[in-house]
């Protein structure tokens, strides 16, 4: 948030800074006149700095409003409408106040100066004022039906943020806090279905939105209502930036009501994930340049190129993330910094920050990267950090990117009113809202379909139902629409994605809880098994004796990939880069001796004896475990429930009601849950040995 | 440390996220030659960006490299480097890199295009270029010298940052986690004192300084050393920015070594305010603009316009801080907020920061009013945050706090060889090094003379040749020096500026440790009484014992100033900020009984019983025990101890050595202190009667 300040005060503050220096300096008789020029332009400097702390209290004052009333409503318990949502109406009626409550007429009511150049834009120019030169920085293209706006409304302007802004300064650590946070098991049991989401289903979602938007623009154009270009890429453009799905309003119900833990892995990984593909989608195809420069016909070379570019984009992102979280791990690991957790916060931080700058260094995607370094930090640097260091970690990063959301939630708002130059085209928005649902169904259904056919516990129907619902469109969407809004297609690309993102958030974020219960999908299950202190090496109890070992051991062969890395991340990566998991030196081969011994620290012969690695049980006996549990949740509410499935059988044991479908009940099961979880964590599982 | 990134890039990344639309759009035929143009500009802006995020990358390395070195000595017990001289080193190393080690040829050989305009520069350019219009901002003047470094080396200039960087951002923190900290009972014990030296004292060494450095310029100008202008109110202005000490290592060193308590909040404190006196009086001098245009003789109107402007900026940002500091003291007590601990920390850290930004949108000192917004916090705000909260909101503003000041330190160390207009005069220099001498012992000696005219407890020998010793340059300095750098004046203080922090902090901070014990100055005191537990309202035994009644009274009368102030505080602001000290029935006269019930929450009544204010014993009969204690720090090492001071006696009592004066001895009382600690905090006190 601090950045905010000087980007936008910086050039003007220095003028300030340095002009009194002049007044004192340049004090010879007879250059009065030049003084008060200097005076002038000091004083508007000093005018237009102010006006820039105005701007950014503005948007302070918001979310301190924002935080006020979310603590209102989570006080209350009030749940159709959700901080982000919130943070968009503080931000409309601040809009609709700037837009109309301040008049138009700025201080200085002159068109700004300017000069012609026969080159191309430099990104620095030189101004020679009588002598004396001033440097001035390229800010972007102006449209010239814009420069008249310059000089409308500064204060509007002012609120106007550089939207590389929300690339750099804003995404970077809600992404990185939504890799950070995937340390679930309830993930990696289901990672194959999320990345077949992500990546089948967001370019699904992508291919039908851009064609059906072509549709629709050939529409427009034969009705008339098309006055301007409007390419098929421009079309496949707004399908890829659309299709960055971000259900944070639904998950946060879903942590409330703790409700069934697959369904949240499933949609909170598919959204992390498909925000990373949608990005590196939307570059690769404003990559596409098809050969014959005049035209925007399907070129196949210029295709391949572009399917080149999103290959080499996200796995040189993937890489330099997974690389620099790597060696967070080794540096956290090899020397004794624990002991000093502000240093080790320091230092994780700014790893995690060099991620994101030595991928856009290397031409690759920053926000990308960062996802994946905080997912590689999450599975083993966070082993090596003191439990002090844990805990700030993870407030610091929580802290940024609750305040990055809100800012982005309510800059979202205000852009709906400040924003220059919306082009509202009904035809545009209505095809928009139609081809999103359908892009959605056509990602969701078929995908599930095919999914099933492979997954041993099934999506069912109501978890398919909510999935398709959660398809909400948030930051990602925004942000990647805001990044260019040069031209008419992408500025009615950017009002279209704005509305979408409204309505999704209001809407469906609003109806998430109806449409939980009547969805029937089971709430009051523990989304976070992590949290329980002593799950992590134990198993549900009739995930096994129920299952018997056969049909565990089928599981595991088809699971050969799944398996093969969870060993050689158990046995190999994990005792290298943590202190956690087998010593080294039973794990590789004898001739690795000298090596072994000395990549193992004391701590892993200590921590064999005495702890489980906490995803040990996942690896070994696991898969069988997963689908179970992911069986009984799909089977909550007396549906078509099996009494002898480990959740079910764990509420009916404590005497619970196991499912309920009226609103009051999720409040009640809610207020009940927080004493149960420790008795039952305890209660519903026993040790498993431990084979290797 | 984000907020670098696109202030730097946000153009050209702007441009370069632009750039691809306009060649999909601009595709029509014969417009080759533009594309290829065009297609140049973006790979210049793509190769700046990439730029951008090296040179930010270099910052990070170079943080990173401090971080484990500074492990490295903390785990190793090095103290003759501080983690700031340490940041400088690696700096300085970098920077030789950079000038030296990159060929200076840049990849577009020639200047930048510029353009003439008659009138003065606006803040907003635009270019015309072939009928497409660019918007470019002001960065700021150039000197003509410069014009030709433009196309020098652009890695140098990458790496140089706009000089309000460091007061918009970096400063900040550092100087709200200063005030944050202050919650110690050592500071407004000694206020009186620091307030003196920071005001009184920074005011003289400024005069002292300026005058001096008067001398030194017209001696040049006789000896024809001088090139340019250098009037006396920039002698005067060097003698501002020069007099801010920072006392960081000292302080380091103070706080690891566990030195005497008094002695630490007397510089600590007086670092942080002379920091906010340097600030105000510095725009002060700036503002000093005699009527006459043509002379910089002395002119009394303007003098006094100056200390004008030295009053209303001060006050309007101490009353500005304060008062942001109540409304969220009012805040957080009247809202359940402690429930949500994110919320919270997210509330907190926005309102301080709207501290800083209403100040500036005021005109006031941005920095400054975060200071005193957050002692305000500290002594008000953080007793309603929840047990978590006040943890996170420490760690928080303590990373951000290291971060920035390590960053600073490196930058210092960078700058000496990246910048480009440095004037090395020995002359000035050397001058300037007497001048801070003298300057500094003219604060410190006479104002202490008649400082321990007051005080019961006398500042000896011993402490005042620490301060002198103490007066190390830093951040502040350095901050103020690098804002402006325009003028010939300006950039020879710059210069000078810079060498003295150099060595300052490596001669006087990695000093520190032998001088503590050249000077016998007690260590093993625990600084932060507020650690222990129950010593907040008990008394050190002695302290009442052994003086009596009278002498307590007498000092408490003659200190009624403070004793009004605290009893106020105690009795109306504690209770209508907070949730404790007495409840407001209690305290308030009889007709504002629905008032202050209505201010009085249930916590206070339950509070009132059961616990104590922190700061209660202070105030009624502390004061004694206070310089009690200080008499017993300053007896250390049996120079002239009495057998029967508190500190001594405790430590006696407890069979431990009361000090020693060889660096060995240091460290074993370091090793020792930690289990100590607890024990002495219980076993030397006894609870005192409470007496309203």
């Amino acid at each position: 948030m601090e950045a905010l300040q000087p980007r936008r005060s910086g050039a003007n503050a220095a003028l300030r800074a340095a002009a009194p220096a002049w007044i004192l300096l340049s004090a010879a008789p007879g250059l009065r006149a030049e003084m008060e020029e200097i005076d002038g332009t000091e004083k508007e400097a000093e005018e237009s700095h102010r006006q820039d702390s105005v701007s950014l209290l503005t948007f302070i004052l918001l979310l301190t409003l924002t935080i006020l009333t979310i603590w209102l409503f989570k006080h209350r318990r009030v749940r159709f409408l959700h901080e982000t949502g919130l943070a968009m109406i503080y931000g409309l009626l601040v809009g609709v106040i700037l837009r109309y409550g301040i008049p138009a007429t700025s201080y200085h009511n002159k068109t700004p100066p300017s000069c012609s150049l026969k080159e191309g834009p430099a990104s620095t120019l030189l101004l020679n004022v009588s002598g004396k030169f001033f440097e001035y920085t390229l800010k972007g293209e102006i449209n010239s039906r814009e420069i008249h706006n310059v000089e409308q409304n500064d204060m509007l302007r002012k609120v106007t943020f550089d939207p590389e802004l929300f690339f750099n300064i804003l995404l970077p650590p809600i992404i990185f806090h939504a890799g950070y946070s995937l340390k679930k098991r309830n993930f990696f049991r289901n990672l194959g279905s999320i990345i077949t989401y992500a990546f089948l289903g967001t370019a699904i979602s992508c291919f039908v939105i851009g064609n059906m938007m072509y549709g629709v623009v050939t529409l427009m154009k034969a009705v008339g209502q098309l006055t301007d270009k409007f390419y098929y890429t421009d079309c496949l453009f707004f399908g890829a930036i659309i299709s960055a799905t971000d259900p944070v309003t639904v998950l946060a119900i879903f942590n409330d009501l703790h409700a069934d833990g697959d369904l949240y892995a499933l949609l909170f990984g598919e959204s992390v994930m498909n925000d990373a593909v949608a990005i590196v989608l939307s570059s690769s195809i404003v990559a596409y340049q098809p050969s014959s420069a005049n035209t925007h016909i399907f070129d196949a070379a210029a295709f391949f190129k572009s399917v080149g570019v999103f290959l080499g984009i996200f796995s040189g992102s993937f890489v330099m993330g997974a690389t620099t979280g790597v060696v967070t791990a080794l540096v956290t690991k090899f020397t004794k910094l624990h002991c000093f957790p502000l240093l080790e916060t320091a230092l994780f931080f700014l790893m995690s920050w060099s991620t994101f700058l030595l991928a856009e260094a290397c031409g690759f995607t920053g926000v990308v990267a960062v996802l994946f370094c905080g997912i590689t930090q999450a599975h083993y640097t966070y082993n090596n950090l003191s439990a002090e260091s844990t805990k700030r970690t993870k407030q610091l990063f929580e802290v940024l990117h609750f305040l990055a959301e809100n800012f982005i939630f309510s800059y979202m708002g205000l852009t709906l009113f400040t924003f220059q130059n919306h082009i509202f085209s009904p035809i545009f928005i209505i095809g928009a809202f139609v081809a999103i649902f359908i892009g959605r169904a056509l990602n969701i259904y078929p995908l599930s379909f095919f999914l099933n056919l492979g997954r041993r516990v099934k999506i069912r129907g109501n978890f398919q139902h909510m999935m398709m619902f959660a398809g909400l469109r948030g930051a990602m969407a925004f942000a990647l629409a805001i990044r260019d809004t040069a031209t008419y297609a992408r500025q009615m690309m950017f009002t279209t994605t704005l509305l979408i993102v409204f309505f999704t958030v209001w809407v469906f974020g609003g109806g998430t809880t109806p449409m939980l219960s009547w969805l029937h999908i089971r709430v009051g299950v523990d989304p976070d098994q992590d949290l329980q202190p002593s799950a992590d090496s134990f198993q549900v109890l009739q995930g096994v004796s129920s299952q018997g070992d056969g049909q565990s051991k089928t599981k595991q062969e088809s699971a050969w990939l799944f398996r093969f890395w969870y060993n050689f991340d158990h046995n190999y990566l994990k005792p290298i880069l943590t202190h956690s998991g087998p010593p080294l030196t039973s794990t590789l081969p004898g001739y690795c001796g000298p090596l072994a011994s000395c990549l193992t620290t004391p701590q892993a012969y200590e921590n064999h004896d005495e702890l489980r690695d906490p995803d040990s049980d996942l690896i070994h006996s696991d898969a069988d475990l997963t689908f179970m549990f992911g069986d009984t949740s799909i089977t909550a509410n007396g549906a078509s429930g099996r009494a002898d499935a480990a959740g079910e059988l764990g509420w009916s044991a404590n005497g619970k009601r196991s499912g309920s479908t009226s609103e009051e009940a999720l409040e009640r099961e809610l207020d009940s849950r927080e004493q149960e979880l420790l008795s039952r964590g305890t209660r519903l599982v026993f040790p498993v040995e431990y084979h290797i």
